[in-house]
């Protein structure tokens, strides 16, 4: 995992001791253990746990047995509260509900009222006074660029471009009217609407030489970060949910959509208007034909189409049989 | 039906009474029965029926018999024509021409040239000077809030977004880069191009709680409104055309397009990149799958998936016969 | 082909002999034929040759036999190379390599970092000083006019409009967000990102009375341009890719693609979330079903349906059997 500090892109609207969760959470709490207090630092996801945090643990996730000292689980899951070896935790009976109270204590975020930006009008764009923009980089007129941002060298950003809770390593391309690091489509299916949002504070991170075309949304990580890697490039209209992971030398035609939490290997080719399902793995080399709909996972070197995608060959055969069938 | 005041959004270029009509008219007019002189002061849908207005009525609409005291019909109807409860009545041998000549000259919307509205910088924004937003809501950088617009209250507008011709409640967030109230495709396929538009003198109505995502469009209401309910959440890259209702609670992700008059009914789920079609209705918890086209109307509780969509079971029994004579 | 001055979108970054070229290219060139020395003052295609001009032909291309006086070839097919009659033409390994260098060397495009533009606030909006709008023309807020761009007679231009690299002739509307002359994705599909992106420089060209959506993206040619008909419609989201030739009257519905050298006739009509193949012909009158994947030519008159698109009764039938199959 890449670091970043997300203190630099959200504010902290109020610290918090492990023992001080309790109180917050009680109207949902139905058990609790906690072995020492400790002042919370940042939110741990199951990839990327830190020390003197916060990890919330949903239903059926696996983790990794590591050290938990100095993070306090957050669960609804009762066969994960009664392992022992968790000093610190929190059994609640609405996983939601207690990831939006914490994380709304904690932190103010774009979707909060009370979220604010400071910006300097420089060359025609709104750039935050907490942002830094090499100076090799280029922004033309009516962009954004909003606190922590970083611009690495030889960066251009067109028109009307809009980018925050992001990393921009060097010789980016992003073309106009894209919007990076907006918010995720992260909520609960029960309980839906603005009031419920699940408040997503990761980030997103541009690796060196990738050209983003006109009106891409990327939104950013929920807690972790969206990766977009090396040498990729992704045409017009293209949509890249939270979490994604896209490797390097990717190449994606226009009004593609990858959902969330998609896992894309190296090198891979995709046509346009093709669909990729959330939390699936693409293998490296793969190429998916366009309006595909891939909804399960492809290993390396595959090619397919369709939908559901199947492999090329299948798929062509599928066809051709249709064509004999329909005269 | 909501009310609005269509001339908070519009300009009103000229009074006409209804006895004017028929020389505007007067190229295209095959017969008329005019019973009394009235100031026209609105236009009304079929839906929306309105004192001292005209309704234009096309072939093969029905309509409720209610009062039509002071409703000036236009049709190019000859069995609409000949029912002789219809006081005020004009048979044109051209429903496009008529409504355009007729709009056109009452109003001046945005496709106007001569339609202007001044602005205010307000925070990084344009904001109308007949615009109206609540204190409590933010508008961040780069945006235009047009003539008419309301705002309501703890709303999140971020950047670039341009809000015109719309009601909004409260507690709605809409992000980078979306176009709301937008011109609608209303014209005569076969009389194309823009110096035969239908000139759209709608709005859009966005209920409390809704979340609408990034470079999302949402086209204005041809004579009504197109309307999103309450607790709504519409992730990125969404179109939805004009005259769409949308009931609450809605879930639709990214890429997906509503095509025209669509009525959706509460609770409905929509997958990614899905197509529904102009003109229907999906009922109550409905759930679509992803990229799935939608070409009728689909009952209330119905799970559906694929194109044209069908229940799921049968989708899925599909596919994998499909899957079997493939290999 | 209508003409343009390539110079008034770009900046000459250098001037250069034929007799230059072959150093500029020494590290993959492999042969070559230089008859006499002249100043490039342009880039030819296939389609629109220029005295004293550089064509990049590549391989298995055909071509007119037209007088290449005073045309310098350059391509990486040994056969074209072995043709005796071009007396000047050199020989190079890697095709995008050398159409890379030599453009890059001549000009400075909007992915240069050395491309600037100089702009004037007016009316709310950033206009270049190298830009010419007719009188009676609107523009709204936040747009973005370049360098070059001509916008004709009783246009509007509504808000954060981003318009570049473009010639638009009278009573054109293009809609909020959209952008208009951004770079094609061209590319070497063996060596990407931002590095080795190959230079478009060419532009759109948009004739009388077209209508364009919100968050549409209309790509520039690479060496020509894109072009747009009489009296077309194009609704929201729509992308056009680099190269595309629309023919007039067409009418296109929101959120379809149309790949990177598409060549489609008058009077089309093609439903939502379409997405047409590069490369192929669609003929006169021709309709696609919303949905359709349209991946070979289409003669006129055709009415289509489906991915593959069929015509649309084989594709019914095909609809109808898998229904009957599936119960």
């Amino acid at each position: 995992m890449l670091k970043f500090n997300r203190s630099e892109f959200l504010f902290i609207r109020n610290k918090i001791n492990s023992s001080e969760i309790e109180s917050l959470l009680n109207k949902i709490i139905i058990n609790k253990r906690i072995s020492k207090n400790f002042e919370v630092q940042d939110i741990s996801s199951t990839k990327n746990l830190k020390d003197n945090s916060i990890l919330f643990l949903e239903n059926n996730i696996k983790f990794d047995k590591k050290n938990f000292n100095n993070i306090i689980l957050i669960t609804n899951n009762i066969n994960i509260f009664e392992e022992t070896k968790y000093k610190d935790i929190i059994l609640i009976n609405n996983f939601n509900d207690a990831y939006n109270i914490i994380i709304n204590f904690i932190y103010s975020h774009e979707d909060s009222l009370d979220y604010f930006d400071e910006f300097d009008l420089i060359g025609n764009s709104f750039i935050s006074k907490n942002a830094s923009i090499h100076k090799s980089s280029k922004i033309f007129n009516n962009c954004v660029i909003g606190k922590g941002v970083k611009i690495g060298k030889n960066c251009v950003i067109k028109n009307n471009v809009v980018i925050k809770n992001t990393l921009i390593k060097d010789n980016v391309i992003i073309c106009d009217n894209s919007s990076i690091g907006t918010t995720g489509f992260g909520f609960d299916l029960k309980k839906r609407g603005t009031l419920f949002l699940n408040p997503q504070i990761g980030i997103v991170i541009i690796d060196n030489n990738v050209h983003i075309g006109s009106s891409c949304t990327i939104d950013r990580g929920k807690i972790d970060y969206t990766y977009i890697g090396k040498n990729s490039m992704i045409d017009n209209l293209v949509h890249i949910a939270h979490n994604v992971r896209i490797g390097d030398n990717a190449c994606i035609a226009a009004q593609t959509g990858i959902a969330g939490s998609a896992n894309i290997g190296n090198n891979v080719t995709v046509g346009g208007q093709v669909g990729i399902a959330g939390h699936i793995n693409i293998g490296q080399n793969v190429v998916i034909a366009a309006k595909s709909g891939v909804t399960k996972s492809i290993n390396d070197n595959s090619i397919v189409a369709g939908f559901p995608a199947v492999d090329i060959k299948e798929w062509k055969r599928k066809v051709i049989k249709e064509r004999k069938n329909g005269h």
